[in-house]
């Protein structure tokens, strides 16, 4: 299966917190990553972002989808 | 700062392609990361997810926010 | 009122589970439905997307607002 | 693959209109759907969602991630 | 119509700004508004969020839905 | 630290409700702000949006990330 999402990194569970309806899981990612990031062009002026820039990728931890094969 | 949001990822722009209204920006994650994923605990169940597994981490592109110190 | 949202679907609940913070609620959908995605231009290229290919569209439940009359 | 996503719909795609950056992909559904809706309790609350009320699921698209075999 | 959102702010348009796919619309808020925000207890423990504490509520242009009467 | 999410509102945390996993914040902002949107062209056309219409900004508390100095 191919899929749109431009974020697929592969890791193994560290750990597991269930809830009644929500649960945590913490994934350890076994090599460094390529993000693929879609922001406003308004943002990338405003922080000027450009090639070589150190920047922090922040995702909310309710926006990432686990799949298992 | 601090940040509810349990993801920030420190890297490098490798790429930044620029549209009307939105923009790409490519960052190169510069080393192995811990990331929190919040899911059903019906998708834990399902998926049968425990410490170890592999699995994967998907995160649509549009859900990423790119900080700049 | 009209919401920018394309997509809204009309349907029956069929299960409410309700946690201290969070619930679940299912909904059946009365009739078939057309999905409007938005994804990168770079996704659809890499998939090759076109009219007439049999896809999925993959939604994570805590994306979804329910809205009731 | 299993996929912690609890909203997979198969359909076919109508239409695809791209754009620099970001691109539009309609998919039509091929049948009705059970929607799992993660909300607040408190709105499970506000609004007295329980079984049988007729609701409307909105999805903005930008949240919608497209796969294909 | 009830939703499920627990966040619906009224305001005025300031500008419309159009691209291919997608739009930039912002909207000028009339009056000072609460805001709920559902986050990790992990976050809330790590942040040691507390009645009277001053914060910022971040929230990503591309989560934000428009509704007009 | 520089944000490319446009949308940062500061407040005063009035509440805060904790269950396992997830937690509820509530936060009075203290000013009128201006609110960015990015949806589609296709709904700025559809809802026939422009400069001086009264609408309204609806957000996912789910989509809400929290930041303390």
């Amino acid at each position: 299966m191919m899929i749109s999402a431009r974020n697929v990194f592969e890791g193994k569970i560290e750990n597991v917190e269930v809830g009644a309806i929500m649960a945590s899981v913490k994934i350890k990612i076994e090599s460094p990553e390529l993000i693929t990031a879609i922001i406003t062009t308004e943002s990338v002026e405003k922080l000027n972002l450009k090639e070589g820039d150190t920047v922090s990728a922040i995702i909310k931890s309710t926006e990432i989808i686990v799949a298992k094969e």
